[in-house]
């Protein structure tokens, strides 16, 4: 490429690691491997901070829960939209858990960003153009999902998009991609992340649960993510995945992912993470 | 599915195939087979006039350009917006060409819906549900392209998205696929069209040129799509492919597209359309 | 690639198309189409003889049945093996219909070149290059079919090893590749045809029966192979697809397979062939 | 599926895990991590003798050397034969690390029996199900790779060939499926791995090198691939990556593989393995 790419390391060989600080307290791109978790929709008030107080108490250090939801039939629950917003930030005080969630359309941006504290781009829209511009014109970070036919090449383009208009603090997010393969819902692209994290600074975390869509595979290629260099996970909690009314079979219970995180925990110190 | 589908043949097995009419005298899902040409961007006045005239003496009875462009990269052309709508506006007058052109944003879509005749979704934004909600609550008809990685199953609860807003003017278009090939751009899905036509009664147009990428296959593929059942073409076509601001590639020269018509239109005949 | 390849048109610009010829009359990459149809595997010999007939007087030029299968499955029907070569070859007798029956192992292949006139290698046999040397010694023609996820320039590879072991005949075949789409059983490649038409001077047929997986669709990407350039065809057809012992989803009835024909020779006759 | 599968863990559901030996000292599906490491191909008594002390001090238990080459080109280099398997002996004498070598045909499979600790069933002859029931009857154990565009469940079912032929002794390997991502030579499908283990009682193990094709990313999915429960690892090692005769890029450096060894046990014992 002739023109100088802001997210890649060979545009500044000695750049360091961009670290992107979301809320007070969670950095991605240090030495601290982040844990997000949390249900796939907001469902409601009881069920989001009880799923939010048990993440935390597991070892999550930021919440997730979707509040516009792109669902590929128009007739399927679409979220509570700003209630959701307005219950995210209710669990963030609760907790003290900064949250993320979904980032549909350009017109709903301002609201959200004045509830969330990482501005999520979903795989679908990682080439909607229009909108990874308008990210770029916002002070809060982004975490960039890859598309599910994206190479690795088009989510950095994806990415500066979103840096050229204005905004280096974003997070890129492995989530499987889709092949032939039907035994899990994806395939993650495990190779992808020592890809990543040589071609740009940028930090790299990976979805288990919409990689897999079966939260029987998710601890295990949670660890393998962990041990290839991954920067964070984002893993889908819910108290009764039976019931749950978006991807309850990719989600884990409160206390499987309890479990789950003293096993990724050890893997990660085995990589010199936190 | 519970739900029936609006776009389904199942949801009222006696319906008529629908029939979209764009501007006087298109019709899409008749007897004839309708033809699109015109330059992947608009990239200036003489040069899509120019086109225009050619096209439509070779037999084309739509005229294509782009005005807002989605590209890979943020450093590619962009296209040339609000001026490239009015040109393709004169250049209908010129010629009585129906016009189509891409929508990208929510927030540009009243001004295109002033000026073109048809309302193109590109691939990458088939699953951008907040636009395809939009659309369904505009008064004219929507070419709606497949995602690079979209099912047939994911093409149809897109246009699902635009019927159930309230538009039932909607045109599939099947564009090529993203598989482990190298040697065209894309892979045509050859099989989609029966698969849509038994589906679907929706209208359903093919796209050799992304489908291929490649100039010296858009006959060959162009002819396949028409015998297959296909309702339509849409065909990038520029004086000088060499040149082009983008995709000149897979862009034909007018006299080649001049061939390629009088063979397509001898296999249309063939398989019983004008 | 730096040794010049035989079945290319690039180490011989001015080499007319090969014309591979089979039996007495039959010859593919000339100015006729080749129809080649029959049964999945070779169940007995009413039934063969039955098909043989019913396909000749439909049109169809060669005979084609398995022996011996590859099955997925070791616990599948593995077919007659040599007691299906006898009746395919009394079959020929009966009908003058040549034959083409596919080669799984070296070990069978004398046994299968006294009875069969044409030798397939079959989709998972692609790379099976062991066997694809032992067929550039014998006498008869080869019809090579494109592995699943095999490229265009691997399935030219895989005829050179033919071709540099002395075996001049071969014919190429595309019958679906592996792809995400689960409407039909693997995509067809259709732009592969003019790609390989430019690349190699070898005939190429296409396999409607695999490529779609459902005989519903058939006719349609029939059509559209010959209308793409495509040399000919090879269909299942089978008396009662239900009870077939192998792929009868994807077998036409000899009725069906009739009135395919007249279509298929109408596009035939729109770009010139026979 | 009706009938019961010996590949299965539900045909027997309290079966324990199959413990695949090799040679007097290794066991694959136990506790211990098995690494097999050594060159693509044998290309000479100095260079594999070299290598198989280099990888043993490493910390690798097998050696892996290919006699019989599977190449795309008839014109590559095709391997040593009979030559190679005298020399993987010798180098097994020398070091006493049991030796795996690839099966490409039917015809020389008593000669590599004779050789050989473990037999290599490539990703190519994945279905070659001649040479997979050949196997069958062998009484060496069998090294299954998955084929590049195979399911998880096809490579069930080619193991079912072994088995139900009377081999039992049957590991599985991941090794990278085809997709379209092109920043590493296959997509090393890790889901794969947990499904495996949940699916069957047969030793898993991974193949970083043709998943990534590249040896700066060997270490990361290495670590990944223990992480996510493999039971071992097979590793291109070539003293000279650069001149070597196959697969240069994708192998690493003895020094580089020392270096990747004290990592992987990292993660190994994170994982409760050695």
């Amino acid at each position: 490429m002739s023109v100088p790419m802001l997210v890649s390391r060979a545009s500044e060989p000695h750049r360091p690691d961009t670290i992107v600080r979301v809320g007070e307290q969670v950095t991605f791109g240090g030495d601290s491997v982040v844990l997000i978790a949390g249900p796939c929709s907001v469902e409601g008030r009881a069920m989001l901070l009880d799923v939010a107080h048990r993440v935390r108490a597991a070892g999550a250090t930021m919440l997730r829960g979707g509040a516009f939801k792109p669902r590929t039939s128009p007739y399927a629950f679409q979220g509570l939209g700003r209630r959701a917003l307005e219950l995210l930030a209710e669990a963030r005080e609760a907790t003290g858990l900064p949250v993320v969630t979904e980032v549909l359309d350009v017109r709903t941006l301002p609201l959200i960003v004045r509830h969330a504290d990482l501005l999520q781009v979903g795989a679908r829209n990682m080439q909607n153009f229009a909108l990874l511009a308008e990210l770029g014109r916002v002070k809060k970070p982004v975490l960039l999902k890859r598309g599910m036919s994206a190479t690795v090449a088009e989510l950095l383009m994806a990415a500066e998009y979103v840096m050229a208009n204005g905004n280096g603090q974003v997070i890129l997010c492995e989530r499987g991609i889709r092949t032939f393969e039907t035994a899990t819902r994806n395939t993650l692209d495990i190779g992808a992340i020592p890809v990543l994290k040589r071609e740009t600074h940028l930090p790299v975390i990976v979805d288990p649960s919409h990689s897999t869509g079966k939260n029987e595979y998710i601890e295990s290629v949670s660890r393998a993510a962990i041990a290839a260099g991954a920067d964070g996970l984002i893993i889908e909690v819910h108290p009764h995945p039976d019931e749950a009314l978006s991807d309850g079979a990719q989600s884990l219970k409160p206390e499987a992912f309890a479990e789950a995180v003293g096993n990724i925990k050890r893997v990660a110190a085995a990589v010199g993470r936190k």
